[in-house]
Parts: C-alpha cells; structure tokens; sequence
C-alpha cells in the first residue's frame, strides 16, 4: 500500500467562551491519538444520530450512573436518539436508587474501606452510596415485583418495563415512556436480580433468560442500517454485536468509548476493526474507538454532537 | 497512624533453571509493585488452595481460552481447587469448540480485519478462528440442545453440565465430571446463546434465568469460609461477590488478576479494598490485586502455588 | 477517621451550544472518577493562574506538539501564565520543525512501518513527518549553531533562547519574547541535541549540563508561592518537583495530566499524593491528578479555566 | 495480503516445580497476548544475548532500583550481557544508595503522605525510603565529588564511572569494574545531579553535557550488529534509538518491556514498529513489544532466557 499524508496537523487553539464542539474542532484539527479519534467519532455519531433510517443501539456498561452519565443517557432516550437499550444490571439498579430518591454522594478513594463497612457506606472508586438506600430499594423493589401476577412467565426487558413504569426520572422511566426496549442479559447479576430472588422466595414468577432474543435479533434483521453508540465493554457491547451475526449485515456505524486496551485480548478493549473480522462491523462502517475515561468522553461528544445536529 | 517501614527490599536475583517459585520469591524480597502483589497473591491462595474448610470461588472473564489458559482452570478443576466457578458466556463457547476437536490459531493483530472476514477467520487480538468452527459447534450445540426433552425448564448450569457431559476435555468436562456447578449468568451474551435460540424455533424449552441462584446463595450461606480467585472482572467477579451479600458473611481469601484500574470506577478494576466497604469481603480477609495481562500472571500464580503446595 | 458524605452526584446535562466550562462544570456536578478530577483541576488551576503571588512552572513531556498540543502551551506563555517551561528535547525539535514551516501530517497507526520507511515517513501514533522535514531543520540548526561564538560555553536554556530569538512561532520563539526560561535537562536525547553534536565535530562550544541549575533553583528559592501544571511525567516532572526539593517549601498548587498508572511504581504515574511524602508538594496543597490522554484533558482544561478566567 | 493460520493455539499447562523457562514455554504454546509475546521477546533475546557480533545496549527506566531489579541488571553487567548502559537519573541516585549501605523498605501505597512527611519517609508507590539516606548519600556525594580535580571538564559517563570506581556493589560498581559506560543524559534530573549542584557552589568542574556523545555514537557506527533491551520507555529508550539514527543501520534485535500503551502518542508507549518507520530497528529486525510492569516481566523474562543459555 502506498502511505499518503494526509492534511497538515493544525496547532489547536483554545479561547475564553468557545462551545464544545468548537473544542472537538479544534481536537479535530490537532487530529492526533484519542483527540483525534473523539473527533472522527463525532463526525460518525453525528451522521448516525441524524440518519432516520438507522436502528440506533446503545451499550451502557462500566459504573455510569452512580458517575452521574445517567442524565445523559436518559435525555438521549427523551429526545429519540437510542432505540434499543442494552444495559448491564448494575447501572440499571443505581439508576432506579436515584429515581425513589435516594443518592449517591461524593467521596474519596483515599479512605478507610472498612471503616466505611461500619459507616455503612458503600464505595465505588469516588463515589459514596449509603447502605440505607438498599432499604428503600427493597421496599421498592418488592412492592414492584408484587405487582407481577404469580405463575407468570416474563422476559427480562418486560421486566424492566415493569419497573420503569413505576418510575418518575431516570433511564428506566425514560425508556418506558419512550416504549424503547431495555435488554439486560445478566439482570441476576445485580441488585435487582437478589431482589427478585428474595422475592422468588414466596411466589412464582418465571423469569425467561431468552424471552428478548427473538425481539432482539428482529431488530437486526429488519434494520435498514444499524448504528452501535458503546460506553465501556462488557455484556452489553459483546450482545449488541453478536445479535448482528445472525443477519447477512453488520452495524454501519460504530462508536466505543472505553478505559481498556486490545493487547490484553478481552472484548471490552478489542478494536472495532477486531469486530469487522467477524462480520459484526461492516468493512465500509464507519467506525472509531475511543481510549480513555468515559465519564470525560461521553459528555464531551455527546455535547459537540448534539450542537452539531442542533438540539 | 503511625507507618511502619516493613523488611528491607532485597534485589532479586535470578539464575538460569530456577524455579518458578523460586523465582516468585525473588519477587517477594524485591516486592515492589505489582511483583510484590503478585507474591502476596501467592502466599493468600496457597492458604486458600490448602484450606480444607474454604468452598472456592473462580471467575473467569476476558477471552481466556481463545488465550490458551482453560488448561490451567480445567486442570485446577480436576485437582479439587475449585468448588464454584462462574464464568463468561464466550470463555464456555470457546471450551467447547476446543473440546470437539475445532482449534484456534497463532495469528497478528497487524492485519487487515476486512480481509480476514473475506477470508472467513474471525480474529481475537492476535488469534485468529477460522469460521469453519461454528460449523461443527453448531452441529454439535444442536444436536446436545436436542437431547434436552422439548417442554422442559432448566437452568443455566443445568444446561452446562448437559453440554459437558457430553465433551471429553475442557473446563465443562472437568466441571460435569467434578460435579461442581458452572454459573454462567449472562449465557445468552454468547454463541451458546445464539445456538439456543436457533435450537428454540423448533422447540420449547425455557431457561430459567434465576433457576441457579439459590444454589449459589446456598454455597455462600452454608460455606464454613469462602474464598475467590477471579480472573477479570465482570460479570463473574461482580455475580460471586454479590451472592456473599445476601450473607452476614464475607470472602476471607480473594485473589484478583485484572488488566484494568480503578480510576475508571468500573467493577473490573475496583480494588478489593472497594469490595470490603461492601462488606463482599472481610475487614481481616487476605485480599490482593495483581495488575497486569492474566495470562502472564495466572500461570505464574498457579505455577507458584503448585510448587508451594506439592500438585 | 469519620468519612463524610459530601454533596450528593447530579447527572450530568448537556445540551446545543454549551460552553466548554459549562460542561466541565456539569462534570463537576457529577464529581466522579476523571470526569471529577478534571473539575477539581479546573478550579485548582483557575486560582493556581489568577494568583499574582504564585510563580508557574509548566512541565511538557510526551508528543504534545506532534499531536497539536503546543499552540495551546504557546498561546499560554503569550497571556503570562508561564513563568518556567520545562520540556522534553523532543517537543523542542518539533516544536522548530513547526516554526521553520515544515508540518506533521494526519496518518495511521494501521500501516506498514517498513514501507514508511522506504516512503521516508517517519510515524509518531498516528501522526505522519516526512524525513525531508530533517533537511531543513539541520539547515536551520546548524546555521543556528553557527551564530554562537566559538569557545563560549553556555547553558541549555542559554542554547533555548539563542533557538528562539531565531523563530517567528511556536513556544521557542514565544518564549524568547516573553523572555521566559525554558529548560531542557536532556536536550542531548533529541534531534536538537544531534544536530549540535553534528555542529561540534568542526566547532568547540561547550554546553554545560548544570549551567541552568542556579537559576532553576533560584526561581524556587524566590518564589512566594509556586504551582505547577504538568503535562504527562518524564524528566519535566521530576525536575520541577526535585528542584523545590532544594528549599524549605513545596509547590501549593499542583495538577497533573498523566496517561500512565501508580502501581507501575515509575513517577509518570505516581500520584501527587506521593510527591507530599517527599515534600515537593505541600501537604495543604491544592493538588490533582487527572488520568487520560492529555490530547484531551489538557485543551478541555485549559479551555474551561481561560472561560473562568475570562481571558 | 493472504492470512495464514499459525500453529494452533495449545492449552497451556503448569505444574508443581516446573522451571522459568518451562513456563515461558507453555505461554509461548498458548502464543497469545502478553504470554504471546513474552514468550518471543524471550527468542528473541536468547538469540541476541548468544550473538558475540552484537553490542548490547541496556535502556533502565521507571523505579526499577527502588522495585528490587537493580541486581538484575547488576548482575547481567557482571556476566557480560550488557556492553552500553541508558539510565535515568534516579535509578543510579537509588543504586547509590543501596551500594553505600542505606535501604529500600516495604511499605504501602495505602497510607497518609503527609504523615509520612513528617515522619521523614519519602514515599515510592508501596517502597518507603527514610529521608535518613539522603544524608549519608549527601556526605558520600560530596566526598566523592571532592576527588575530582578543580577546573575540569567531565563528561557524564566519566562522572558515573568514577562514582562506581568507588563502590563495592550495584549496577554502577559493576559497570566501573566490567569497563562499560553508563550513560545518563538527564543526570542533571536526580538527586545525583542536585548534589553535584550542591558541590558546584564552592567548587569549579564543568560537566559536559555533550561530552558522551562521541562514544556513543561510535558504539553504534562500529557495532557489526546491534540490540537493544529498553526497560521501560523515557530518555533511555530514545536515547540509545536516536544514536543509530545518525548511521546507516539499524537495531536487529529489539525487546521492550512497557506499562505504557501507544494510542497516548507518546515514546514510552510506542511499539517497536513504530520505530521501524523512523529507521531506528531494521525492517527484518526481531522486535516485540511486552506490555506490563517490568518488576514481573523482566525477572520472568530474564530467568527464561538465561536458563536457555545456560548462565
């Protein structure tokens, strides 16, 4: 192959005032390593959020709402930007502690962990959550799960749309109310999942680990194109690709925001380009990963997106 | 509090046939960094490995076997050192593919991956997969689906031990043969997954998505001491922590091997300090953290241990 | 201690049009992870840069001016918020290469090295320099040299402003006009340095590796109070911080830009915490690191606190 | 190009009492990710440690002295298999250190810094060291210094070499006795450098700071063959490439051993091909990069190769 250079690297710029997206410009004129990539991965969100025809999906792993990302991703779900949400069942739970009410407060990870065990507060890296907030939880989660009629058999995203209708604020009720779906293929894997256990306890609710995959899949295969906007790895990345395998396509645009590195082999670091040898990317995708702390980069392109598309 | 300086860091010395824990001891004199976490982690999971009152715990995430370290947990498994494990969708869809025979090969991550899709190996990092093997794992997943008798309900380890009962080497072998349960809580997030759900077109049996947790939480309840040796994070090292909550009790012993950090906030690089304000692991409990790629780090650990412990 | 919750995390929010410290302070509001560590910088370096009484060292390593990194540190030392500059020799040479008219152009990582080579592109990530660049800049150096008297002996800031007063752009030539130092202990690990060693086989200028120490020290000694803003660790880091080692006070204000970790042990990751055990930092200190890229940290920092700042 | 398949990938397998090497073997058998390249870097430096015709250039970085691999790379001095050595200024200030008698101690990285300020332990990630050392080394300095005749003119490896000539052990009394140079381009960055400062003030020798670079450079014109062992990445990488820049060759052998990642732009991180591009490592050169921390895979990588060799 023949290398071309491409155009000169411009010196970015910063000045007092300038908008977000003015910053990612001048990132993008600067052009290099992960600056560089959040611009090209601006240029490919803007075009997939703007493209009617494309089947938007939206992976939410990593600890996003108790780092306050839920906000985001709740208004992107309001304002019709994602059509099929796949979550990991941590982020779902911290998103309903904040829609009863309760919070998560700011800490420090320089701290005495099991002096913050006798506190009863639970950390997550910065983050402060009360234990009391589980009891309410509970109380919530119980009176919820109650409402399913006993000898039941449900999927997990009906699940989940059980629960967000129940909800004022957050991920969960915007997803209801938007009537998007919310996947969650590890939901036992959370709080939410030991709630339902307990409540499993003394009823009868059958909960079908597969129920969403036919509603899953449908949503590949009757995709014009796909789109894939992915915070951090994890089950909620590897599920939204493969669903793609089963159909002759493969998603058109792609964008990953993640903290970890290929070299180490795991999916949640693996390149987009990784995936287009599958056949879960299209060769002609377009397609950018970026390294580094999503609780900086998500707000960061989001923002410039949503200037760029102008709302 | 006052701070102690400890034993005075020794230069490690190494010689040509030394052995592996000799070695790891050199480690532990210098004992800095993640050496002297990797020699802490040592002197924990030997105690753990040799303690005949302590059920053991393993997670397994990151693509391990594609990576060539399932050997060493179907190895542990056959020499009685795990008593639970709980691992990631792919990790089992990968075992089965080596157990029936399919390989995965030495490859480059300097590639091109449109290429390598035209020419059907699907790439993990510097892996490559030919898809020929889907073939043969579909037959295969078929027809063990098909063995299953059609208006049942099961479970997910069910489900494994049925596959593994049906392979001859591998982590499912060794576990159906051990009769120790494979956890796998997000199975759909997985080829295994995918095959079920082309299995359930024609047929009707339900996977119960909770069907393992009370004899997850029944480990946890009933176990006189409990430790954890996880490789990655994710689901598997959030799914066993978890189920020690519904517990007034705590892991005593906890090895981490992870390729992530913890200034992300995300689980599979939260230190085990973070895991004690939870109360998932004890004030008192031996817990260490090596950071670094796991498939340097397992089979040092594991190789270290061995040696110490005599098999 | 007792741990205190603080404020409780607010989701974030963007919208259309925010300015950039709009969005650095809704990243505050969440306070999480780097996202929070960002903010906490923005408010440390916004009274770090306001305060007349404070002298500002700015350490520069790793390829900022490849990746469009300098015309933000130029602009900085135009507006007085630089009163000591200390690089790696690299930056410096890329720096005259921009300043001279040659460019670094936008490329790929994904290539063939060995027919860049024979293409004569020299790749930095994914930032192209053709060779012929290194035409003109030995031109340039060593008619540069060649204005220096033979016999002197100077130092390397000496040598740095000689450069400088011989360009029109750039920090080089920013800095001469501002008449700031800029310290380079390992000038002689870079083209710069090359270039000299080329002159010095037909002329006798002596370059004194401690020439510039007196008044390094001397701008700690003299200084009431000093920050320091770091860009990535490397010799700038550590001979900012060393040269405070030398009085009786520590830097009060201290933020840092790293992609590397602490538990690799190496100072580019260490945190800032550990520079107050040895007294470079003050323990009452505004101090913070944020990890990530600095292609993207530092502009977003130094956009958000310019908009504070109002200049 | 056409992708081919590799061998297969073998389970990797570890048993009680195996050897280094036989361990290095099984990773090189499971050939994936870091193990992968552990395992070829091993080949590699088996083939350039056994090649009489290649002059051996050691590149010592990050807080290897203070991390115990000090006697490491004593050691391979000794046994001849370094003939040039690269070092950061710190790592030959804590080798002094240790060679006059003082001591590095195991401490935690979970502490209070400021308390350990005031208890006079300056604080390496988890290794503590007594401020009480710098005392002796101070007088040790000084006195040392003192030897030095007024009004010369020393070039910086002559200053190491007659440090060394006065020590009985470590890296620097090693390089003394076998007659290697140690080069330390940023010595001026260490507590060695501040010490000479201090010496400087009532004394007249000039350090030149140029002065190695005939050396070195002849080092790498003369050399039938060159290789290069970089311990992490900084001045002593780029130090010991950019010298074979001004030849028409190349490094044949390459083996780097790196906490950093690429995508950051910056040097530490680069991979070897990268350097490729620049002419610093032959197109057909044996290069691999090993991403991890040094403390674990220098002395794995060391004992693999020297039980290979048979010393």
């Amino acid at each position: 192959m023949e290398h071309e250079c491409g155009t000169p690297v411009e010196q970015a710029r910063v000045r007092a005032g300038m908008t977000v997206n003015e910053l990612v410009s001048e990132m993008g004129k600067a052009g290099a390593y992960n600056a560089g990539s959040l611009f090209k991965a601006a240029a490919i969100l803007e075009e997939m959020l703007s493209d009617e025809s494309t089947v938007k999906f939206f992976g939410l792993a990593g600890a996003m709402v108790p780092g306050g990302m839920g906000g985001i991703v709740e208004d992107l779900i309001r304002d019709g930007y994602i059509d099929v949400l796949v979550s990991t069942g941590a982020n779902l739970t911290h998103d309903v502690i904040e829609a009863i009410g309760c919070r998560h407060y700011h800490g420090s990870e320089m701290c005495d962990d099991v002096e913050l065990f006798e506190e009863e507060i639970n950390r997550i890296y910065d983050v402060y959550l009360p234990s009391q907030a589980f009891i309410s939880f509970e109380e919530f989660m119980q009176e919820t799960f109650g409402e399913i009629e006993d000898g039941t058999t449900i999927s997990i995203a009906a699940m989940c749309r059980h629960i967000g209708e129940r909800l004022d604020s957050g991920i969960l009720a915007a997803a209801a109310e938007a009537n998007i779906p919310v996947y969650c293929p590890a939901l036992q894997d959370s709080m939410i999942g030991l709630q339902y256990w307990l409540f499993n306890q003394t009823h009868k609710v059958t909960v079908d680990a597969f129920g969403d995959m036919n509603r899953m899949l449908d949503a590949c295969f009757t995709a014009e194109r796909a789109g894939a906007l992915l915070v951090g790895g994890g089950v909620p990345k590897n599920y939204i690709f493969q669903s793609m395998l089963m159909t002759p396509k493969g998603f058109e645009y792609a964008v990953q925001l993640t903290g970890d590195r290929p070299d180490l082999g795991g999916l949640s670091g693996a390149t987009l380009d990784e995936a287009k040898s599958w056949g879960k990317v299209t060769g002609k995708a377009g397609a950018q990963t970026v390294y580094g702390d999503a609780t900086i980069t998500l707000p960061l392109l989001i923002a410039a997106v949503r200037e760029r598309i102008g709302r």
